[in-house]
């Protein structure tokens, strides 16, 4: 019976790709449990005294407005606050290079909608965001991978993947999901050069590019493509798509990203999106932008900073304290993740049971490897910015304790056999 | 240059719909103007002070999961809540058949997805929402039209078109838009006979259904395809989707909507929905639900209708009044909308920019034909809900002045000629 419409009406089942990552979420909430799982936001950051007062101020002033049907692009003081904030990170978008998006995720959508036919070629980190992934599967991506190391997307590995002539490069250029990773500033001057070189247009997505906890800030591929091609007229054209959103800034329950793009493509973007929801909540767009004004959203990035800054120390010495040496992880200047390596040999998913046994939970890393998911048998993804410092000590302490286990059995099979 | 991406890159054009409307729309915010095109709810019925109560709960009691990522089914007191209040339609849905989505529109789009491969088609009504055809076009969908008159979809021409195998039928049994018409109760059993014998499934798109202002409710094709089907054993299988939102109750701002469907379907949206956007906003969710407990959507839906029911009165008395007798127009029994029909060999652009000129704006026809635009050419669609009384009487006036100046050239033509 559970396949009923499915094998009655010949329904989609290519590219509906089931997620392992939602079940496992469900199981992360269990109570007790430690969840590294996510990529939730501390609750304890967001800002809800001021979204109480945006709340009553716009039911107050506009409530005709902000419950009504709106815009396909969005609501335009919005846009124009999204377009001044990006402007302190060197992005010159104005009004019309900035469409609103129902979530970053959208933007992946709309993305895959207007670029993939069955069988297209897209180029993706190894790893990558695996809702990029499922975004993309399902207009039937195939995928060309290039690894990550330290420094981000390998750009001495990308000129034969280029030349199979893929519709666009989908990178995350600052702590990566799931590496934590950062591009460093020599590779994104390679990587501009390559896409205009190539014509392949780079997807650059920015969900934590404000969440730095140490180091500079590096320019966005958008901002490096612009000055390397000396576009000074305006963001009328360049082979960049940017991508941001206010999930992890102010609270994702929003839903609220956004893509910067030269008008023309907004254009189209747009008129897929009003095809896919005719417009991104007016009533959220509105306490948004009643949030972040008059220099909140930049007040409340360095709160947000430096909750996380401790968190993300607090399991890089816990994990210091309790792994064996042969395990080894990234250390992120920022974002929400690291990225941990086992030594070979292991079984992951016997590990992750006893870690859930043991109420702690992550992610494998074989979800996030667009052709092979076997490159990430040794991996698991730690989310560092929703449990709180005591209870990271306490999960890393767990996850030791069941990685160390199955060490030891490892050791003890040749002499047990 | 506007081209730019679209040649360079190949982008996806076909399917791509250039909305007439949406510009449309921004000619009809022009101050002055009396606005008969969009299909907007009246901002005087947006129930504001019950939204602030509603957000303030929310806020001081629940933020850390209203403000936070959520389920992609939805919030479940919002689904339980859905699921109640359909039972009073005859609608016995459960929980686990309700998937919330960012407005119907959303849903239009999965179900697209989910059916639609190039080149299926997909039998609609003509005229039909142009909405469904935007989200259906993106996804290659073919179509085939089968006519409605007063009794809405014209059941004794469906064998034909059923017969070269639509993928599924899109149907708006109540006050359809545009032409406001209502399925006959005859030809709703007829239509669930023809869809279980040819085992082509029907999307019910209902997101008017509440808003009936005479007359009595008459069963869902999902209650019909039940009963007639002797399907006792719950919700599990049948032949029907059904769409609802809260835009016409509620507030269209919030981008709340849902499906209703056997739970294999609503797993297989899900997943669809989860790469499409996650989730819809948690905390709009939460919000509607404080706004339509404890039965003040009943009461809510009550005063809409009042209102509503009202503008509609004008508007017909306002036509018989001032409209020449060669003119027709539907008699909704709910809804929003109204279809007008003028004499054969008039210039209905021509009429339109005279309407605009006189400061009037109305819908024509064409767009909500999916085969053939040509039969929309005598139509316009006139929306009641957004204007106030005393506007409404001085628009259709207007309009009545540039439908019969156009019909006055129409007659002289010959003798000037």
């Amino acid at each position: 019976m559970s396949t009923a419409w499915t094998s009655r009406y010949a329904l989609r089942t290519k590219g509906v790709t089931s997620s392992a990552i939602r079940e496992l979420l469900k199981v992360a909430q269990r109570p007790g449990m430690i969840s590294f799982a996510g990529g939730l936001p501390a609750p304890e950051v967001f800002p809800i005294q001021r979204f109480e007062e945006a709340c009553h101020k716009v039911l107050a002033e506009k409530a005709a407005l902000a419950l009504q049907y709106g815009a396909t692009e969005g609501y335009e003081p919005l846009r124009e606050l999204i377009a001044n904030n990006m402007a302190r990170y060197g992005i010159k978008a104005r009004i019309e290079n900035v469409l609103i998006t129902s979530g970053s995720q959208q933007a992946l959508d709309l993305i895959g909608k207007l670029f993939i036919n069955r069988g297209d070629r897209v180029l993706v980190e190894a790893p990558t965001y695996l809702g990029a992934l499922q975004a993309f599967n399902v207009y039937g991506a195939d995928y060309v991978s290039v690894p990550v190391d330290d420094n981000g997307f390998r750009t001495d590995l990308l000129e034969k993947p280029l030349r199979s002539g893929p519709k666009f490069m989908y990178v995350l250029p600052n702590f990566q999901n799931p590496a934590g990773v950062t591009l460093s500033e020599g590779r994104r001057h390679e990587l501009v050069l390559l896409a205009d070189r190539y014509g392949i247009p780079i997807v650059e997505d920015d969900p934590y590019g404000q969440l730095r906890y140490e180091g500079e800030h590096l320019p966005p591929l958008v901002v490096l493509d612009r000055e390397n091609l000396c576009r000074d007229n305006g963001y009328s054209i360049g082979n960049v798509i940017y991508l941001s959103t206010f999930s992890k800034t102010l609270a994702p329950g929003l839903r609220l990203g956004w893509i910067v793009a030269p008008p023309d493509v907004i254009a189209k973007l747009a008129q897929l999106k009003q095809g896919a929801d005719l417009h991104t909540s007016t009533f959220n767009q509105f306490v948004a932008y009643e949030v972040a004004r008059d220099g909140f959203l930049d007040k409340h990035v360095k709160l947000i900073r430096k909750v996380y800054s401790e968190r993300r120390d607090v399991m890089l010495q816990a994990l210091q304290e309790f792994f064996p040496p042969s395990v080894t992880w990234t250390h992120p200047q920022g974002g929400l993740f690291l990225w941990v390596t086992l030594p070979k040999g292991l079984d992951m998913p016997a590990i992750f049971q006893s870690a859930i046994e043991q109420n702690v939970a992550f992610v494998q890393g074989d979800s996030f490897f667009a052709n092979d998911p076997q490159e990430g048998s040794r991996h698991m993804r730690l989310n560092f910015s929703n449990a709180q410092p005591e209870q990271i000590r306490e999960g890393i302490c767990r996850l030791a304790t069941a990685v160390k286990y199955h060490l030891a059995m490892r050791t003890e099979i040749p002499l047990g056999v």
